[in-house]
């Protein structure tokens, strides 16, 4: 944090560290030192801001795991009932339950808050997410909507989400869906800058083109790739230039959310294999100095060459454009199922279409065109049951984009250009998108060597359990005599 | 169960139904009533067993979950020290290892074993992995030998896998694999009948030859994929048209296997891509009820049409056949990934080249071409760091069959078949065999908002850790003055 930020009072928490004391004094010199305050004992700072028949509020953003029970620990001696602890990290959200079951009893709330927008947020407000009990929730709303960052309309970019830890487990969504956008827009931009041979300066205008109007406008991501692309050094070199293609934070445990949300999707049944095919991705790049091994032992190092997408620059763009756009929507769907299943699971009985205000400022994932697109099709829907690609409204526009991401995956893959996100997203359209998959074949292996059972195709539907048809495909089969045609 | 494979001494155990009571009687008959016992109460059935001195062994194969706690609970006053339990169940191996800490301070021992083969292997003896303290493991093998399949040279298909909850690891990851070959071969047969028009019997020889000869030889999941293809009623109409393309014991909770797969490759940070996408698309074919929605939301339902893959038909073939192979392959060393880092991560110090010996009968994966290949490998180095495709053995298979499943990949695309675990394999080939990845401009973005840091270029590689630089994309963004071209 720096003092710059300090835009209204706010309570400040230490434990007593160098930086700390450096934050102390240039507050001093800003005359800001009423505002920041260091504290080296828990005592002292519950004391130091306790007012009888007052509640306190504490917010803290720490590193996941066992660092947020030291500090539960720490405090609990000196709260009072009615206090809140708005634990803002990382935090899983069964975790948080854990410590809401241990808090509540003594009358102390805990609210599980995402915060989204990375640290450059903290000079405009982040997009927040609290989960807690609505009492609790009640109380920081007026806080939260100060702090938080503000939509094109000025509206704060903070709901109270719902019970329990659904608010960091929608943040944790968020984060799976951020995963799987930066994947699309590294491999497009890839395909562009190395496949069409498109220079930064090139690529970069057209991603502010994108991000002013059209299905791509006032997306973060999309923004900051144009600012990148723009960014060189005093030299003239670009920065980007000389950074490696290696993303560690998912392997050295410094970030949990993005696994943890393909766990979740595991866990759930839902299909969200861009968001899962991304975190692979992002895995194997951390493994820069294997992958060096493996360039030796396959004596190949796959490094895809020029080639052209279409005869028109226009529409190349465009069918460029209908891939980002696709590949953005169909993960934030994918995120958007495992809520809707966990808010059924957990019994969280979230509002789907509230939730869309969170995204419209301040986190990673902001995609106004997209969250406008969601939120007309949760106001007719709240989609408790279905797909939300049974929406009409969502229907047309990836009928529209199929094309576009068709041509460009189809014409990367031909040249060895890297699109796992790209192909998972086109594969999970067409999937979702029929009703004469190869899994019959799956299910016919299924029934033979495991007696699983089969739907006939004659039958109507109803929802997804085990069939009522078994075949007896190797009756005749004796002891040590086995199946198959060996 | 069926009376005509009892075929040694066997100790079952009831507690009374309907269709043991049936057994019984059949046992009777065929005058084999003295290897099957009713019991109705775990007192009667532990005093029927229970010599002075002698330990005695249960074997059980229930659901996963509480239902074993149960069993447990149940058998526990009826024990004594050295007894052993043998759970023979698809159970999740962090439940094993819960059990195994409360069983084996009373000196009872808990064996949590993985049997794979299905129903079907009730006649020739299932491949068996068992996982527990070395002691018990001793002590059951030679039982175990006489009950597992057997392989070419007859040799059992079991060894003592490790201690813990490994020997259940390693069947669960055996089904993730399972999960995608079945994906790869089901997408193959649609792209042989839906895309070149190949009759099912066509097919059938096809495959019987693949399992014949070559790479594909004694591959269980082929061998009864022909048997599948030339199965039909005595109408004459085949079985498999009849099957409905919906595969729902993912999402019943039925197998708990191929999702904890899925869950524990993204928290050991193991890049799987073939297995979750398999995974994914099973999960999607469940919901056949939610699909016919969709299509109807879409206006279009995606039915693959005809196409040619080359002039050839000996070509065809072949590059099918290394598109399975190579996919298959894949999806082994994924699994085997994810073995390996989990025996690093709990401490199981398990032996890999051991394991493969489970893969040669009996089980649902068997593919022999594919476990001596991998055999020669753990033979040099257990691949105890690195990533099996550092091996020149494994190189040069990947490198050979490549373009194959390039081709396929492409062309099956460009005509909207479904290949969703092929073209994630093929893409998991291309990204770990390259340093040169889209990953880079995800790194910059990172490093953007989040200051995540990145390593340059030019620095020797080490451990996947942190980077060590960071650039100030936007140094002088002010209060509400937000990053990006808007």
């Amino acid at each position: 944090v720096s003092v710059d930020s300090v835009e209204q009072p706010l309570i400040l928490l230490f434990t007593g560290e160098e930086n700390v004391d450096k934050l102390v004094q240039e507050a001093k010199k800003k005359k800001l030192d009423d505002k920041i305050i260091k504290q080296t004992s828990y005592g002292d700072l519950a004391k130091s801001i306790d007012v009888p028949q007052e509640e306190k509020y504490f917010v803290f953003s720490i590193p996941h795991g066992p660092t947020g029970d030291k500090v539960i620990e720490g405090l609990l001696p000196h709260l009072k009932k009615g206090d809140i602890l708005i634990d803002a990290s990382n935090e899983h959200w069964e975790r948080t339950e854990r410590r809401q079951a241990k808090l509540e009893p003594e009358g102390i709330h805990y609210i599980g808050m995402g915060v989204s927008g990375g640290y450059q947020s903290a000079r405009h407000g982040p997009s927040c997410s609290p989960g807690g009990t609505p009492e609790a929730l009640k109380k920081v709303m007026p806080f939260l909507e100060q702090f938080a960052d503000k939509d094109k309309k000025d509206r704060p970019c903070v709901v109270p989400v719902g019970p329990g830890g659904s608010g960091h487990y929608v943040k944790m969504v968020h984060n799976g869906i951020e995963q799987a956008m930066m994947s699309i827009i590294a491999e497009v931009w890839a395909i562009m800058h190395k496949g069409l041979g498109m220079p930064y300066i090139e690529i970069a205008d057209v991603f502010t083109a994108w991000n002013k109007d059209g299905p791509l406008n006032t997306n973060f991501l999309v923004a900051i790739g144009a600012d990148i692309l723009r960014t060189k050094h005093e030299n003239g070199h670009y920065v980007l230039d000389e950074i490696r293609d290696k993303v560690v934070q998912d392997v050295d445990n410094t970030e949990g959310t993005g696994m943890w949300t393909c766990e979740e999707a595991a866990h759930l049944h839902i299909s969200a294999p861009t968001i899962a095919t991304a975190h692979a991705f992002r895995c194997a790049s951390a493994g820069a100095s294997a992958r060096e091994k493996v360039v030796e032992a396959f004596k190949q190092n796959i490094q895809p060459p020029k080639f052209e997408l279409d005869d028109s620059k226009e529409k190349t763009i465009q069918m460029l454009q209908d891939a980002t756009y696709s590949s953005f929507l169909m993960s934030y769907i994918q995120g958007l199922h495992i809520i809707r299943c966990a808010s059924d699971t957990y019994k969280w009985d979230l509002d789907c279409k509230s939730l869309m205000q969170l995204w419209r400022g301040g986190c990673i994932i902001q995609s106004d065109y997209i969250v406008a697109l969601l939120e007309s099709v949760f106001e007719k829907n709240n989609f408790t049951d279905d797909m939300l690609l049974t929406s009409p409204n969502i229907a047309s526009e990836m009928t529209r984009t199929f094309p576009g991401l068709k041509r460009v995956v189809l014409k990367s893959m031909e040249y060895d250009h890297f699109v796992p996100a790209l192909s998972a997203s086109l594969e999970w359209y067409k999937y979702n998108c029929s009703t004469d998959l190869p899994t019959q074949f799956m299910e016919a292996e299924l029934d033979y060597f495991g007696h699983h059972n089969y739907d006939l195709k004659t039958e109507a539907l109803g929802t997804a359990k085990k069939g009522q048809h078994h075949y007896e495909w190797k009756p005749a089969l004796g002891i040590r005599e086995k199946p198959g045609a060996y």
